[in-house]
């Protein structure tokens, strides 16, 4: 390619598009040193981005009220993103656009004497389970640890403040689970690393409310919920009441919706998905492959597979 | 030089010494991506390291905490941050010791599969603030902004968890104030981007006991009081306290110990720096300059002033 290699992936920094493994940002840029960021991170599947406005319109929001702006409007950083997924040829991919603080002038201590920086990049789709795992529900821990509080940081920036979740996720693997959900103050269930819970308790849906990022998967799923007249509520979640329901799952861009099966060790009902989030999670499926909330990208090439 | 041009910094990045302009980290480093990664931060002044030791057996201890080992160890790691002083030239500089998580192998999201990633940079010596306001002292924005509490990270990792003091200065800034301290939950001071803070009342000084990084200058302060027979306590400091105090003062590797003057647009007591204060900021420059809790530096050349 007359770019260069991207099949690992691809990454747009400085307004240069880079193969991924030679992307590279400055040390001193406080999207890094003081974790001064905001993110947004879409899903490409069989070819087709999913709800790409709505992510870069909660991406515009977000750097609004981190009082970042930069060289590129929305307009210009939709085409970047088209133009990584194109120029990679993957069909299933997973891209991240990212706005930073930027490197303060020499010396300088002021946020507002930084040049906000745009970055994007682009790899094959990740999984936060493997295909076993979907199948077979994933082992969640429920930790103690407190996700990082709205009083602290909006919890609907998609930030970069990760060290609760990252010993979470410590705790969970010295306690036989995969993944961890963190808690509030009050000993309701948050979020976990990348994804919404949401629990099946007394037919109804139900995900917490407050002190969580506005997933787009969680979006998507309250839209199949009233789709097929499933009641959901967005409220708090205490952990014995997750621990008692008849059905968990979780939601992410990086895999749609994925059963929990054993919460600290026990099994979430009977051990197996329930029927519910087998329903939603195939009419999530069924949906993006017709191409719904979908912005088909036009490659150069036909696929090779 | 034959290293290449170090005058405006330099840093150690994978066993290799760039110009600070050249420092780049990958974009996939999860010490980007999920803020996974510790620092500590060291001051040089005349050619002499501060508390060299203490920082390295601080930073050791907190990458310990966050399950973080790299292939550089301790002696190694002395050897880099004199190795870094000693390339510039600089007599009056910053030394920052990094380790992040690392980039994880493609496809995986387990923080136990990255190899951890150890990083150093050199600039010259950065003062919070200037040397005017250093002697009229700061205007200090009190935020209701809560910083990070110690149920979600510990804060006596030196993380780089600021976006709560981000928007705080922004806050502060709106204000007309040059600088903040955030809240915890109960209404107390905690502390601001890089510094503790210090009150006198009723002759004593008092600073926040809980929810703050266990500062080098802090604890230089505190070795202070007890050479000067200056009574201290560390304890909660509610913030109508902090308005009332007869001084007020931050400590921070980045300027040593500077006056607050003024706090939500009211002055402290009279509105100059106090003699507390004062007291403190000289014993603690010439004892520094005495060489106290030094380590010199051997340069190459004769300093070139």
């Amino acid at each position: 390619m007359i770019d260069g290699d991207f099949s690992k992936g691809i990454a747009f920094i400085n307004g240069t598009y880079v193969p991924i493994e030679e992307a590279r940002i400055p040390l001193l840029d406080w999207g890094f040193l003081r974790s001064d960021a905001n993110q947004d991170t879409i899903s490409v599947w069989k070819g087709v981005v999913f709800r790409l406005d709505d992510h870069l319109a909660r991406f515009k929001r977000n750097i609004a009220r981190l009082h970042m702006s930069g060289e590129f409007d929305e307009v210009a950083r939709r085409k970047i993103v088209i133009e990584c997924v194109r120029k990679t040829g993957f069909r299933d991919a997973y891209v991240q656009i990212i706005m930073t603080r930027g490197v303060p002038p020499a010396g300088v201590r002021d946020p507002r004497q930084c040049a906000n920086q745009f970055y994007v990049f682009c790899v094959p789709y990740i999984w936060v389970a493997t295909p076993e795992q979907q199948r077979q529900g994933l082992h969640l821990f429920v930790s103690g640890i407190q996700r990082v509080p709205s009083t602290s940081v909006d919890p609907t920036i998609k930030h970069y403040h990760w060290l609760d979740f990252e010993m979470g996720l410590f705790e969970a693997y010295d306690h036989g689970a995969e993944t961890v959900v963190l808690s509030d103050a009050e000993g309701n269930v948050t979020e976990g690393p990348g994804f919404n819970i949401f629990a099946v308790i007394d037919g109804k849906l139900i995900t917490p409310g407050q002190g969580v990022l506005d997933g787009m998967t969680r979006r998507t799923v309250f839209e199949l919920c009233a789709e097929t007249n499933l009641e959901y509520v967005a409220a708090p979640l205490p952990a014995h009441r997750l621990r008692e329901a008849a059905e968990v799952f979780l939601s992410t861009t990086a895999g749609g919706l994925i059963p929990i099966t054993r919460i600290d060790g026990r099994p979430v009902a009977d051990g197996t998905p329930g029927p519910v989030t087998w329903r939603l999670r195939d009419l999530y499926w069924k949906k993006r492959e017709a191409g719904w909330h979908g912005t088909p990208i036009e490659y150069d090439q036909v696929p090779s597979s």
